[in-house]
């Protein structure tokens, strides 16, 4: 469903994957395949998606667009590398991840040659301002994803943390890849804050779904262990929600799934049938629509165009998609 | 011993502490925790320290350099936290290492939290070129790294591979101290040269003599394990050379000791014996000295002033320490 989404991109993409191939070599023969194996490792590309397609709504085409583009999605590709050590992940879409091919020390490592390699196609390829955003949405990354390991397994964790946490580990990213486009063609602020809104509510939309998902999907179809988060002790808006209706007997149920040792298969559906009866599911749902169209609506003060399309699209993707 | 040497930018090094102490803190109080704790955890700050004299050395005082020196100094104190992951470290600095305390997972993330702050540093206060240079040497920490990594255990490793690894994981990041002080100076290519030789040779010392401690020191003086170098598997200058010439038994009982799963200290004893005894440490020393020396003779095309004198004394510093 994406791939028919970025056909006004489809070029510019095709490039992203090819710097993938060709612009990540080092002299360690082991950096370059662990390098190869995670960029060449699958992900639905929506971030480049986003910003390229964004680029053109405002802009020309040029020869740097691919390469900041895929920096985005290497910041991104380090991001989960330096995930799969800190959740323990054994699978990532769908492969056995870095961390269990080469261990922790590799995983990392990796994750931090891959943010210079991306920090290289900023300074080469970008500018000053763009370089600072980003900075600035990686520091963000950082701090929602600490945010997120201090309330680990805190059944007491509200909305607003959790708000909180997901702008930052997720939403902060998606947002560079409108501001970024805005950015590098020299948009005014008021087209600017247009297309840094609009990406910036398609992640938290798409953080939301995919925080359903971890609920209600399998692992054939996610391409990641389905509840992990309960597992990793991560209080998602499915289960705050569905805590603050629950019985007494059902929150007890709730917390020794998170703090007992190995949740089994049947505590786990316990605990997501609880979820759902709750409406943990559904009102997550209705709330990640309703990102969705909102940062539709950012896009109204561009004329139509097959990009302004698309980026709806795209929109509606980050919401429907089940996996 | 180097705080005599600093004496010409006491103030600024001054300033690189406070820089640590106010411009780090963030919304989450986790983040600002730990980042502080390793900040103020010691250091020898010798990056900071050559970078600030050869600044002086080579033009007039500016409110941005203290902010680069943190920079360099943050770029160094991140790659130890991914480090203490890495290498399973427990103390760091005669302390638990921020692993020990908090986790894999704060380690890595306030590791990654502090190299964006690095960044946030070199965007406002450096220029262009001195953050692609920034970006290439920290490429060259995890290239160093990962190379080493590749080689644990491995007794057939020799001085070239052991020379490459030195380079990239401590070099590069000293050889910055020295270029990035010319580039923010504008000094021309045959000074910005210089200057860098001088930093990137001072580098290798230092981590000759490093590798040397490690086989000679205590843990009060050197606040880290000694020995664990063995213990990690790495392979060093003083155990490669003594290989090359020690009897097929004492062979055997160097490979044990790198394999076996727990090393015992009278082990390590018996091996620091035979690497003494074939001249290993001597050997190791006499590099080191000829590596300052050779730094030293990269600031004779400088004219005589103090600055050059603590350079000097740095290079000298780097190979007569005891810690």
């Amino acid at each position: 469903m994406l791939d028919q989404l970025t056909i006004p991109v489809a070029s510019e993409m095709a490039k992203v994957e090819n710097i993938f191939d060709s612009d990540l070599a080092s002299e360690v023969a082991l950096v370059t395949q662990a390098a190869k194996y995670v960029t060449r490792n699958g992900g639905k590309r929506i971030r480049p998606a986003i910003f390229l397609l964004a680029a053109r709504l405002a802009g020309q085409k040029s020869d740097d667009l691919p390469y900041l583009a895929a920096a985005i999605e290497l910041v991104h590709t380090a991001s989960l590398l330096h995930d799969d050590v800190v959740d323990n992940a054994a699978l990532r879409r769908g492969k056995p991840s870095a961390k269990v091919k080469w261990g922790n020390q590799v995983s990392i490592l990796v994750g931090d040659f891959l943010w210079c390699k991306a920090s290289e196609f900023f300074i080469n390829h970008g500018c000053d301002r763009l370089s600072k955003v980003v900075t600035k949405a990686i520091t963000a990354i950082t701090e929602g994803e600490i945010l997120e390991i201090t309330r680990l397994n805190d059944i007491t964790m509200d909305e607003a943390t959790y708000q909180k946490i997901i702008e930052g580990k997720t939403a902060a990213l998606f947002g560079i890849c409108g501001q970024g486009a805005a950015i590098i063609q020299n948009l005014s602020e008021r087209f600017e804050n247009a297309l840094e809104k609009y990406a910036f509510n398609v992640g938290i939309a798409f953080q939301l779904t995919d925080d359903v998902l971890d609920y209600t999907s399998s692992v054939a179809r996610l391409g990641k262990d389905s509840g992990a988060d309960a597992r990793e002790g991560k209080l998602t808006l499915p289960v705050i929600i569905s805590l603050k209706r629950c019985s007494n007997e059902e929150k007890e149920l709730i917390r020794d799934a998170f703090i007992t040792e190995q949740i089994s298969e049947a505590q786990f559906k316990e605990m997501a049938q609880i979820v759902h009866g709750r409406n943990g599911i559904s009102e997550t749902e209705a709330l990640a629509r309703h990102f969705a169209e909102k940062a539709k609506a950012c896009l109204a003060i561009f004329k139509p165009s097959i990009e302004r399309e698309a980026l709806m699209g795209i929109a509606n993707y980050a919401v429907g998609r089940h996996e």
